[in-house]
Order: C-alpha cells, then structure tokens, then sequence
C-alpha cells in the first residue's frame, strides 16, 4: 500500500487509455518519474470511448484494468483517458486496492492555479467528458466561485488520432467548435482552457496559435498530463533518476499503435504486445 | 433459399454495419424494396472499424451477424460497411447458410459502368478497406484494362458521424485528401470516384463541389448503397410495393443512434433495441 510513505523500491505504474492518445500522460509520467516502471494499455479495438455511453466505458476500463494488473499488479493505477476518469472511477477504486488517478482532479487543480480571479476557465473534450460536467464539478469543489464553461470537440479526438497536428484541417476544426462558443464576451474573460482529453496536448501549438490570433495570447492551457505527473512525482519521490522498463499492451493494430505512437512516445525500446480483452 | 426464385412472401433483409453510416444503405434498400422488412444492427459500440485489424473486423463482423440472425434468420445477409466487405465475407459465408452481400462488388461494378473507357477510377475509404485493394481486385475482375487509385480518408467517417456533412471544415479534410492524391495529371483521367465507405454518401454533394472547382465537374460518383439497392430489387422482385417493419440494433448509444441515425434516414416509426456483443 502507498499513503504517503516513501519506498526505495522502483514503483510500478499501470497506466490505462482508450488508445494511442494516453501516450502523452506516458511521456509525461516517464519523464518526471524516469526510474518507475510503466506498463501502458491502449484499448485501440475499441476506441473511441468519448462518444459511448457511461455504461460501456466502465465496463471497458475494468476489463482493461483487469488485463494492465493481472500478472503481479502495480503500485498505482493510473487512468490517462479523460472519458473514462469522468465516468469510471468509483467502480474502478471499488474493485481495486491501489491508489486509482485519474487526469480530472489534477487538471482541475491545475486549471485553478492557472486562471485569475473573475476568469472563466473553458473546457473542451469529448462528448461524454463534457455531459459528465465532471471538471465543472471537481472545479467548483475547490473554488465554487469560478466560471466554468465547456464545449465538446470530438472531432479533435480523430484529427489527432490521424496524426493531424496543425494547419487548415486543425485551424477549420477549431474555427468550427472554438468560435460559435468562444464568440463574444466570453472569449475576453477566457483565463484558461482545460485540454480535457489526453490527445489534445498534441494540438496545443494550433490551439495557443488560434487563441492568438483571435486576440486570447494570454490563456493558459492546461494539459492534464503534466498535472498528473506532477502528482506522481509527489507520491513517488524516489523514482527521479534510472531507468525503468516501458511495456505496452494494444488491443489492435500493434503496427499502427507503433507508427502513431512514437510521435507523442519515444517507443524504440518499448516492448510492444497485443491482448485481447 | 434464394437463388433465381421469386417469392411472394415478403423478404426479410438484415443488414449490418460497425455504425450508423450503414443507414444509407439501409434507406437505400427501403426506397428500392419498401415492402422488405430490415433489420438492422449497428456495431456503435466499437465503431470504428476502419482503423482495425482485418481478423478483428472478421471476429466483430461474425459476432454482430449472429446477433442479427438469431431470432428467425433472414432472406439475405447485408454487409454495408465497407471495411467489413473487404475482409469478412468469407467468414460470413461459411458459418450462415443465406445470400451474403458486400457492398464492394456491387460498387465496383457500378464504377465500371460509370468510367469511360481510358479514365481513371478514384476510390476512396477507410485504412483498412484501403489497404485490402478489395475495390482494385473487383474492378479488375471485370474490366482489366481500367486504371484504378485508391486513397485512405478516414478523418471523412469521423466528419459524417459528427454531422459535418459540408462547410469549410469539410472543405479542408478535402483539401488535406484529395489535393495531395488528385493533383495532376491523375485528376485530367478521372471518370468515376467510388464512395467506398457507407459513411460517404453524405459528403456527396460536398464532394462533388470540390471536384467541379478543382475543374473535374463531370466525375461520376458512386454509391454502393444505391448499387446493393438495384441488385436487391433484382432479387426481390416482389417487394417493390408495402410497407415492411423496421428494426433497429445498436450495441451503445440509442440516444445518439436515433439523433445522428435520422439524419441518414426517417427512423420516427422504427423500433430501437440495445444488444450486447
């Protein structure tokens, strides 16, 4: 068990996404906590997670955390797709004795720290992230004075998926969702924007260029990854240095999960394997 | 059994799709045969397909047509995603004992009708229909002289799904396809564009504006739901007039199913049902 107690022993993280886009958190993790060990699943036969139901996507995560800790565990869980820490936490915590992360919490916290007094903080994510509200709530927990406002952008989900970074396509797409919500008096309170889905920090560059050029330079953008790993890195201070072992587990499509991935992982020493869920 | 036989009764067609673009075959079929009764299952659960493996599209294809056929069977098996034609017929055909048809050869042979001898024939689809050359192996099959080129464009489904079906955003996911593709001397030869994903013919008329301002207005577009529609009324000669019973399966998301579904066709007097795979 973990509570605040410091062990010397290399921890092992088992870290879980609806697919590729997770790899972010990954990155994030391995490198704030280089000596831990990082067992990664992708359900990449079953993505996307944000367009189905609460029902489906708890049912996912379990089996999906099931297979991540059924050889010899992990000393935290950790849930790196949005969709499923806004739907799947509880039941996840409920089968599990480890500690359970999701990206929520620590980007909430992050997005309060970020955004001035009287700002509003803007969500975007996919479709069931934005109908849980679940950062609006996790928000207003810490500071219930705080505008929040959220807007669904799946299509950033696929844009990123297909290894669209930026350029017309991504402009269009943020033209599409970003301007009907952010349109008029909101966008001049804009203090913050939570990137509420862990493909989204691929975009950043696109987003923080299409913020500027619609006269918001000085938003924040806050990525739930690095938030999550700043955490970890509290929980586990002696995982700073060495080198700890990346494994990674896919649902489908090994091939293009290593094509894909390697452009938010460094995934040449990785041992790549296929499980069926 | 089918065969060349015309019977009176009216026939039952179950159709069946990793989502909701199937539903424009699904409307196809019940303009050309409105006395059929449909019964149509959509995999919305783990849509999409385009991006999986072929042995996992076969393992959900098998699994969503014994759904579809476990009640009291069928006159005929409708494929109407095309990445589940171009990989699991086979399967299909070996474990149930009925007509089973894709919606690739119909298409195919429809894009032969429609390109003049010399032309081009664009095809366009998912990775995974992409990568089978199922439409190139179809085409040759009937016309071996006609020049055939395919191009993967799979951020179009993500588009129809969200109900992007033309507009800049549109525009743009053209652009970042086909320019790179069509430019050229290709463009000058093309006489028929095959929509190779169920998906598709909602872009349509999208499509065809940028083809006319890419000065190609005279390229002829083919729909296989309308292909797979003209090869059903040959079949089913009798059930040209009535009014047959629509079903409608889903694996997730009813909710969605029924707002993005009638969009793609008239779902107000069809009956909705949850299944699990």
């Amino acid at each position: 068990m973990l509570g605040g107690m410091t062990d010397t022993r290399a921890p092992r993280i088992a870290i879980f996404d609806s697919g590729i886009g997770g790899l972010t958190v990954a990155a994030a993790i391995h490198a704030s906590l280089p000596g831990a060990s990082l067992r990664y699943l992708g359900d990449t036969a079953r993505l996307p997670y944000g367009s189905k139901s609460a029902e489906t996507v708890t049912r996912y995560a379990l089996q999906a955390s099931r297979a991540l800790l059924a050889d010899d565990g992990a000393d935290a869980l950790v849930v790196a797709c949005n969709t499923a820490s806004s739907c799947a936490l509880p039941a996840l915590e409920a089968e599990f004795d480890l500690p359970v992360l999701g990206v929520i919490a620590p980007g909430a916290r992050r997005a309060v720290a970020s955004a001035a007094r009287g700002s509003l903080v803007g969500v975007i994510g996919t479709e069931r992230t934005i109908a849980s509200g679940a950062y609006g709530h996790a928000i207003a927990a810490i500071a219930p004075g705080l505008e929040v406002s959220a807007c669904a952008t799946p299509l950033l989900v696929a844009l990123a998926e297909e290894g669209f970074f930026a350029g017309p396509l991504v402009d269009a797409a943020l033209d599409a969702y970003l301007d009907p919500w952010l349109g008029g008096a909101a966008a001049r309170k804009l203090g913050a924007l939570v990137l509420g889905c862990t493909h989204f920090p691929v975009l950043a560059p696109a987003i923080a260029a299409w913020l500027a050029r619609r006269g918001m330079p000085n938003v924040a953008l806050v990525d739930s990854a690095l938030a999550i790993a700043e955490e970890l890195a509290m929980r586990f201070p002696t995982a700073g240095k060495g080198q700890g072992a990346v494994e990674l587990l896919a649902t489908d499509g090994l091939e293009r999960f290593r094509r894909v991935g390697s452009r938010f992982f460094p995934l040449d020493n990785a041992r790549l394997q296929l499980v069926d869920l």
